[in-house]
């Protein structure tokens, strides 16, 4: 396998983007990636996106994409695993280019969520769970990461104020982000009083409804040196990995396996270990998720997400400062473009374009992404070589 | 690029299989491609899928089909482009052996059509199409391959009696296929006298609903050897291509520029012409597709295509078998697993294991599908090494 170098990143500001289609905000994504990369042709592109049927009406986004990027007849597959659909496009560029079968491979992900009622988006996204056992019968996402938080209390004591302790913390990130759907500062009290979901969830432990497109531009690392002029970008890890579809079936509902197989898969490809990585973005879609994410990766103990959260671990000035982006809760959550979305945050702290959010030690950092309850997760390790 | 070899397939029946659930199918079918492999566990998985979202009402395919295959924490990926979905994962599958990321990899594809109204598919169906600009103004895929005839009727002479011969010799073959929707004979007066769908296109022009599922298992071609007393197949060639997703935008109706694209790129990699190819499978959704198809890969020149079907050119005794499994005509088209149905078939005819219609001369196969009204296309060249 041949290394591979991320060359460009380009983003799209998330939030509710009435006035634009799904065509227009992929566009705008993938061409500010070429930009940023000095490219203007590829060889082949991929597109993450949950669920263009259900939320826009539109499938084969492949070609859509194709011909709106005024790119025809190069090659365009849309791969999806629900909210993890993002890396699993990231993952399968970084293989096709790692393959020797192509060079310049730009890796998308779109979502646009807010054309249907919220009831719609609602249905759409439980269609990431499992519809015959879970969905049908009335549970949604907040209700199965309702379970998780509750098993996680009860395993082991974690508390209520540092669940909200997440997403304060990644509102005070993505407050410094000009991308972010909801870049403003929130306090603890604010969460804690906030209307409740699903108990102990409240609607500020929730990641929102969002529109929006992130793209980067994949390339072999030896031809990196000679494209761009900024610190060259390389994937050393990448792991993915599968877990059961609906909660019933594990055995630990506060464990997140999958995300633990898939970073144990790219710590391996890596030659790391937790302690290696300086920063890592991951998929707080609810807050009680990051605290397992944390676990799960390897950054603390079991049971001690919480504590470290609280005790201001992963904050910016933390030892492994987690979402500088400011996460799923205030950057915004377009579920097939969050993946990449974190490539685009990793990619910018590694070249110090972090701006305001910018952090002192960036030469490793993490991506952790999922879909469902966890039952897929990719991990992906990149560094400044 | 390690060289990559097809070593175990299976199929379901085509159908209306209302008895039977997605997952019931697609595990059914990748059970039976490992069985043939003489292998039980897997690096990773690709489903195509079209539409579980609009089908079924599931997405996140690759944790569900992962789950009920018991094989978590395996990745598994779904990836789409509308009806050629089965042959994205099939490429997907191939770069990923091919990388030296993996060494077993199983490629399926999968759709269930007949759980919703004929209304409801429908619409599902014309999300291939650009919503915007085509199907949301009423016009559904009949209607556009309806255009697509006129356009190759007017330019070449096509007669609505060639049309109807590829049904015919379709169904032909299709009667002799024991996984065939329908399988049995019928006559160029049955398609001329069938219901009207969208002139000049009548219902037996047309590709039925379909459930079904296909999957094959892929190694490197060095351990094929080891591992199968079977003849060993080898995928020499893979292309992949778009073109425009609205037919507005094409300068000529009547030319599949995405399959001509995608097939000289097969021919390339494989080092090949299409007289170097023995028989082929092709997405005749329509039968004026098929038509177009002979022409754009090379099988014939362009305007010929109707011609080379009426004088028995692409029947089983001629000179290039053209749907020797029944086509999606006979055989039936579960959009996302007809690609991959094609490679089972063309790995059938390769290892002699075709019954009563086995070719008498099968060492170079070719496989092509195809997206929309040939927005996005793949072309795979497997040979006997």
């Amino acid at each position: 396998m041949r290394d591979v170098a991320v060359i460009g990143v380009g983003i799209t500001t998330f939030g509710e983007l009435w006035e634009k289609s799904l065509r227009d905000i992929w566009v705008e994504a993938a061409l500010a990636a070429l930009d940023d990369a000095g490219i203007d042709t590829i060889d082949s592109f991929y597109v993450g996106c949950m669920s263009g049927g259900l939320f826009v009406g539109q499938e084969h986004l492949g070609s859509v994409l194709a011909d709106y990027l005024g790119a025809c007849p190069v090659p365009g597959t849309r791969v999806e695993s629900a909210c993890a659909s993002g890396s699993v496009a990231f993952r399968a560029g970084f293989l096709e280019v790692a393959s020797g079968a192509s060079d310049f491979v730009l890796v998308s992900g779109v979502e646009k969520m807010t054309d249907v009622s919220g009831d719609e988006a609602t249905y759409a996204l439980a269609t990431a769970a499992d519809m015959e056992y879970e969905g049908y019968h009335g549970i949604t996402f907040p209700g199965l990461y309702a379970m998780i938080a509750r098993a996680h209390m009860h395993k082991y004591g974690t508390t209520r104020e540092q669940m909200a302790q997440v997403s304060v913390k990644n509102h005070a990130n993505g407050a410094m982000n000009p991308h972010a759907q909801y870049p403003y500062p929130i306090t603890v009290e604010q969460v804690l009083n906030s209307v409740k979901v699903a108990e102990p969830l409240r609607i500020l432990d929730c990641s929102p409804i969002t529109d929006g497109a992130a793209a980067v531009v994949l390339c072999p690392l030896d031809k990196a040196r000679d494209l761009t002029q900024k610190p060259v970008v390389k994937i050393s890890g990448s792991g993915h990995a599968t877990d059961t579809i609906a909660l019933h079936s594990r055995k630990d509902l506060s464990w997140l396996s999958a995300v633990e197989t898939a970073a144990k898969k790219a710590y391996t490809m890596a030659g790391m270990t937790p302690k290696d990585i300086d920063f890592a973005e991951v998929h707080d879609c609810f807050s009680i998720a990051e605290i397992c994410i944390l676990e799960a990766l390897g950054f603390v103990e079991p049971g001690q997400g919480g504590p470290a959260t609280e005790k201001g671990v992963t904050s910016l000035e933390g030892e492994i400062p987690i979402n500088t982006s400011g996460g799923l809760k205030s950057k915004g959550h377009p579920v097939g473009a969050s993946g990449v979305a974190q490539i685009v945050e990793v990619v910018s702290q590694l070249r110090g374009e972090a701006g305001k959010r910018a952090l002192k030690k960036a030469q490793r950092g993490l991506a952790q992404n999922m879909g469902g309850s966890g039952a897929s997760s990719l991990v992906h390790i990149l560094e400044v070589v």
